[in-house]
C-alpha cells in the first residue's frame, strides 16, 4: 500500500482538528474527521468533549448530501458500540461513504478491529495506519490509560542549567522565561488534571490555570497529609477552576470545613499516596496528569511508577548552591549506571530556553 | 563590499587549516592561509606552533612562484614584527602577493592594523572582515588572554537530566555515553591545560589525557591546598602528559618530594584560589583553560573570574537524590532573579546527550 501525499495531509488535517478539544474529552480520545470528495474537503469534524458526538458525526454532518460516495479520514477507528452515542461505522454506513481512511486501530477492547470490520463488511474501502505515529502520539494519554489502566503521568519541571529549581533560600520566581511559562500555561491546557503537594502550596501559593491561554483550565489537585496548608490560597478559589485535595482521614477538621464551605472537593485517604491519587484520578476518568511538584513528591511518584514522560525546561542561567533545590529528590540509586534512563527524547528551544522531553521506559 | 561565496569558501578553508594545530600554538593565536591564483588554491599552511613559522609563511612556501600576482587569503591579520619570526607583511610583499584578504584585524596591539596598512603602503589590495565571526570564535582564548590578561576558562560538566553530576554514593561512572565523553577528549586536545581538584583526583583517579583521539595532550593541573593525595595515581605518571600542582607552602612534604622525583612540577602559593592558579597559567603563556573540577571549585572559579564559557553535557537519564552533588556549589546567589544568564547559547545532540553551551558575562 503506498500513502499518497494528500492522504497524509488530510491525517494531517484530523489531527488538527482533534487537537482543538485538547483537555475536554476524557476519558474519551482526541478525534478528529474530515470528509473528502474529488479531492475537496466537504466536511470537517472532531470529538468535542465525553458525551458528545464522534468526530464521524460531526463531519459528515458538515458534508451533508456529499457524504454519498466520498472519502472519510478519522485519525481513530470509527466506533462500533453503543456507548454515550450510537455507533459510528453505522452512520458512515447510512451515509453511503464510499471509502474510509483510519489512522489508528482503536485500542479499546469494545472497538479493537470491530468498527473496520463492520465497514469492510458493508463493501466500504477501509485503509489503516496512515499518519499512524502522529495518531499515536495525539492519543498518547488515552492509549496509556487504556492500556494500563491508569492516566498517563508527565513530570514537568523548570530547572537552572546547573541542575537548580530554586536558589539556596528556596526563591524561584522565575527560573524560566515568559515564553517558557507561557508554554507551560498551554500544556496545562491540554492536561485533565495538574497536581502539585502541600510544600508548593504553601511557597509558591500557585495558581495552576492556564492564565487565558485557553478556555479549558485543568482541575487543580493538591496532596497534603496534614493539611497543614493556609487559609487563603489563590487555589481556593473555585470559580476560575476546580480544587481537589488529597489529604488523610480527619487532617486538620476546622480547615477542611472551610474549604469545603469555598466549594474544594476533599478526599481522605488512609495513605496519600502518589499512585492512591493516581487510581482515584482513573475511577474519575482522568488521562492526562501533570504534576508540577517539588523534588520529595517528584522522585515518589517516579518510584511508584505514576510517572511516563518527563519535560524539563532548562533555562541557560547558573544559581548555584550545592542545597538549593533539585528537581527530583532521592529515588535510592547509589549508581549513576542505575539512573533511570529517557527514551524518544526530544529537544527544542522555547526562546532562550531548552526543553528535553522523554519517556521513562 | 560584496563578498562572494568563493571568498566565504576560501577563509572557511584558512579556519580549517588553522584548526590542525589547535592546543599547540599558545600564546599565539590560529592562523591558516591558502594562497589562489586563477580560482584554484596554489599553496596552504598553517601556524603549527609558538616559535615556527606563521600560516602566510608555509602557505607562501608552498604556493611557490605562483604566489607572485596571486590572491592570500588569512584568517588573522599578518602581522608586522619582529617577534621569534621576521613580520609575514614584509613576507608578503616580497612575493609579490596581488591582493590579501583579512579575517579579522589582530588584537594584539603589537600587530593591529599595522600589517594591513603596510600592506596597503607596498600597494596589495586587503580586505578585511571576510568571516570575521568565525575567525573570532577560531580564536576566542587567544583574543581573551590579550584583551583580559588571562586564559579563557571553560567550565565543562556532565549531569543527568535532574542536574547531578554523581549519585548520592558518589558514584558517577558514567553519566554520559561514549561518544560525549570522546567529544571531551577532542575538547581537551584543543586545551592548553586541565584543572581539576584534590577531591577529584581521590575520587576519580582520572587520567585527564586526550585518550588518543589527537597526539597533543593538555597541561594537567591539580589544585590541592593540603596535598592530601594519594601516592598512587595516573596523573602523576607524567610519560603520559606533563602534570602540575598548585599546593599551600610547604604541604605534605614527603609526597612533595616523591612527586617532584617522578618529574610532577610543583607551584607553591601563599592561598590557592582559582585566581592565582590562572594567573600562573597566564604567566606560563597559556590561552585556553578547561576546568574539568567539582562543584565547590567550580563555584569558586565561576565566583572569582576565572570561568568565562560553560559546556554542560546533559543525560536524559534521572539519578535522583537532593543531597547527589550538583555541578556548581555555592555562589552566594539567594534569588533566581539574580542567577548569572548565559549569552550566545548553543545547543547540540551527541549521540543520546544534549551539550548545552553558553558564555558568562
Amino acid at each position: 500500500m503506498t500513502i499518497s501525499e494528500f492522504e497524509h495531509q488530510m491525517m494531517q488535517r484530523c489531527i488538527q482538528l482533534a487537537r482543538r478539544a485538547e483537555g475536554k474529552t476524557s476519558p474519551n480520545p482526541l478525534v478528529g474527521s474530515v470528509v473528502v470528495k474529488d479531492g475537496k474537503i466537504v466536511g470537517e469534524g472532531y470529538h468535542p468533549e465525553a458525551g458528545k458526538p464522534h468526530a464521524e458525526v460531526f463531519a459528515l454532518k458538515d458534508a451533508g448530501e456529499q457524504a454519498k460516495g466520498a472519502t472519510v479520514y478519522v485519525s481513530l477507528e470509527p466506533c462500533n458500540h453503543y456507548g454515550r452515542t450510537p455507533p459510528c461505522s453505522e452512520a458512515l454506513i447510512a451515509a453511503g461513504v464510499a471509502k474510509v481512511v483510519v489512522g489508528m486501530v482503536d485500542c479499546d477492547s469494545r472497538v479493537s478491529g470491530s468498527g473496520i470490520k463492520k465497514l469492510r463488511n458493508a463493501g466500504i474501502e477501509v485503509i489503516v495506519g496512515v499518519e499512524e505515529a502522529a495518531c499515536r502520539e495525539l492519543n498518547e494519554a488515552f492509549i496509556h490509560r487504556i492500556e494500563q489502566q491508569k492516566p498517563l503521568g508527565i513530570l514537568k519541571y523548570a530547572m537552572t542549567l546547573d541542575g537548580k529549581i530554586a536558589a539556596t533560600t528556596g526563591h524561584s520566581a522565575w527560573v524560566t522565561s515568559k515564553a517558557s511559562r507561557h508554554r507551560v500555561h498551554q500544556l496545562r491546557s491540554t492536561c485533565d488534571a495538574v497536581i502539585i503537594g502541600g510544600n508548593t502550596v504553601r511557597k509558591d501559593n500557585p495558581q495552576l490555570t492556564t492564565h487565558g491561554v485557553a478556555e479549558h483550565n485543568p482541575l487543580r489537585v493538591v496532596m497534603s497529609h496534614s493539611l497543614n496548608l493556609p487559609e487563603d490560597c489563590k487555589l481556593w478559589d473555585v470559580m476560575v477552576a476546580p480544587t481537589l485535595i488529597f489529604t488523610e482521614k480527619d487532617s486538620n477538621p476546622p480547615l477542611q470545613h472551610l474549604l469545603l464551605e469555598k466549594g474544594v472537593e476533599i478526599v481522605q485517604l488512609d495513605l496519600v499516596t502518589p499512585q492512591a491519587v493516581n487510581q482515584n484520578l482513573y475511577e474519575r476518568g482522568l488521562s492526562k496528569v501533570l504534576w508540577e511538584c517539588g523534588g520529595v513528591l517528584a522522585a515518589n511518584a517516579i518510584a511508584d511508577g505514576t510517572i511516563q514522560k518527563i519535560m524539563a525546561f532548562i533555562a541557560p542561567k547558573i544559581v548555584g548552591g550545592q542545597t538549593a533545590p533539585s528537581p527530583v529528590g532521592d529515588l535510592g540509586i547509589t549508581q549513576m549506571s542505575n539512573a533511570l534512563s529517557l527514551k524518544r527524547v526530544t529537544v527544542q528551544t522555547v526562546d532562550c530556553d531548552i526543553l528535553i522531553a522523554g519517556y521513562l521506559q
